[in-house]
């Protein structure tokens, strides 16, 4: 199989972790026989520094010409603390979600038991733990209208959301709770908030064509405290971007296995795969930056193009690694292994 | 001294625990010599049953003419479930902020070292915990305007911010910072919305009137986060109407003394105090509500009048009868207290 990948590994410890789940990909094209063919390009704080846009046109085109794309992280801390500058590198990526249609962000949160001391929970609580977020993307308050009022002293961000934008990305958590534990929870505030109904209606209506799928509603605020109380309970969160924001990044530390974190960003036409942490600009150049998120985003890829068994490989040797204590500083703190000896030992695994 | 507090006991535990709160207040009435003059009224969903109304014009009369409002608890699993019910309990208590101008809710979390062990978090990362989340109460998605456009299937809410919302409440959470540990952190999600730009604005211009107070910027998602990480990092968190729904929630269970959490909600000419907990219809009607987390909230209802020894005498007694474990089964499990005996040992110390 021959398959495009738009690279776009940005800033920090993008470019790092990205190399190694590169070179785990071409283990895997190797040994199953595959054509994988990279194409880099630019984003984050980099493009801007290079061409003054986060996300060059340039770059978009290449990710229109590809089957998916592998995207590192941005961010930079000389724009942090700036959110009225007039370019800032997360505009980049609000603007790859939209231009791109990624309405689609996946999320799997799992406990790894060798991890598991490292999750600020206690361990009886977590333990076991397995959900995935749905999250969606391109819509909400995030993409309304927002500006100002009169002589600027009112601001104002519209959330909107219609029943198509809802129906897309339930339909694909619905699917993803199939195969799983079959619990769907749609995380809403639908006791104060007319978007929020929408989407319970909507939700609502297309539940008896998943007879086999439970689902469950939960109000936001209630999602926050349970996340903490009892993460166990849930299998498919689905949500709305804002709620997906916040809900998303809480369960991603409750396991205490950032670092291990892969996500997905589906549309239409193409994907996008990119570890949860961050461009972490203090580890950035030290090759301590633990690549196991990027691979496993690049084994989410595999599956999104249906190559379950290289998909499921990967992921057999990440957990191999992990168990054997191969790790980074983030995870084995008394012998860490470097970022590239991380990646050495799974490719080699493959 | 005399004031006038309007009773608004509520549905579920309401009654039980308020009827606690009540005779506190009167031990304290008696000790120091003042007059507390109560005066009930309907709310909630007792309230939708006697009159179709989850807060009657007469309950918001009541209000108007008392000096504070002592509220129990609003909301019926039978209302549950069904967002889309013409009339709902919750209503009621947007209705009574919006009415009263109750623009600032602010809600302590303090760790008790010996009800550490009920705590999700491990021992180490939440001992120690001290913070209270300012949040904006009358104002945002809330209260902007919502509906639904062209056949319906578009829905939409918007979030709206003045300059004087965001300076009144944050005036008093700059205050606040002064005698505890001076730190205010600002939660938002500037990076995206507009309203989160004002609010950085607004609150960047008012600093240099706090010197004394160091001021710190935190995107929601990333508190989301560091609210499990490192919660003791936290002193005065102040936020927008939605955030802190979602905030205050998760940081209301970090501790594990749900059961004890008051709050207060302050307006231009009043002020109301009640529970964090809600309704917890279940317990009703048992006698094993924890009483204490409405008590406290008298408490604030005291330091509201000024009454600083009265409010402090009643935490000491609440923090007494703890030590003792002298609790509902909430916190002794083994030898659980009933509601009425806690309100009988509080009362007593004082
Ligand atoms: C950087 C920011 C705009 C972005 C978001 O809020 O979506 C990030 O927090 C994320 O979750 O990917
Ligand atoms: C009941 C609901 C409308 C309310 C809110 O969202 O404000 C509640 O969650 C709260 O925090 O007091």
């Amino acid at each position: 199989m021959k398959q495009k990948i738009a690279v776009l590994s940005g800033d920090g410890i993008g470019p790092e972790v990205i190399s190694q789940a590169i070179k785990v990909l071409d283990a895997v094209a190797q040994k199953f026989n595959h054509q994988f063919e990279y194409t880099n390009a630019l984003a984050g704080a980099i493009a801007i520094d290079k061409t003054g846009n986060p996300m060059p046109d340039e770059t978009l085109q290449v990710c229109l010409e590809s089957d998916a794309i592998l995207f590192g992280a941005i961010g930079d801390p000389k724009y942090d603390n700036d959110p009225n500058a007039k370019v800032r590198p997360e505009q980049g990526l609000l603007k790859i979600r939209k231009e791109m249609g990624l309405f689609c962000n996946i999320r799997p949160v799992t406990t790894y038991e060798s991890l598991i001391a490292k999750s600020p929970l206690k361990e009886d609580r977590v333990r076991g733990a397995d959900l995935v977020v749905y999250r969606e993307l391109t819509g909400g308050i995030y993409f309304g209208e927002k500006g100002r009022k009169g002589d600027g002293s009112i601001a104002y961000d519209n959330c909107e959301y219609s029943v198509e934008e809802i129906e897309r990305i339930s339909k694909l958590a619905f699917e993803a709770a199939q195969p799983r534990r079959k619990k769907l929870t749609l995380v809403d505030k639908a006791n104060v908030l007319e978007t929020s109904r929408l989407w319970r209606d909507v939700v609502k209506k297309m539940a008896p064509k998943y007879p086999d799928v439970e689902v469950d509603f939960l109000f936001v605020d209630n999602a926050a405290m349970q996340m903490i109380v009892n993460p166990t309970q849930f299998d498919v969160i689905l949500t709305e971007n804002m709620f997906g924001d916040i809900i998303s990044d809480e369960a991603s530390v409750i396991t205490g296995s950032l670092g291990l974190l892969a996500s997905a960003s589906i549309g239409a036409k193409t994907a996008m795969f990119e570890p949860c942490h961050g461009s972490y600009p203090q580890a950035a150049g030290k090759n301590i930056a633990n690549p196991a998120a990027t691979i496993l985003s690049a084994a989410m890829m595999l599956d999104y193009f249906k190559l379950f068994d290289e998909a499921n490989l990967i992921r057999e040797a990440v957990q191999s690694s992990i168990d054997k204590g191969l790790s980074t500083v983030d995870i084995n703190s008394e012998k860490p292994l470097s970022t590239t000896a991380v990646g050495d030992i799974v490719a080699n695994y493959i």
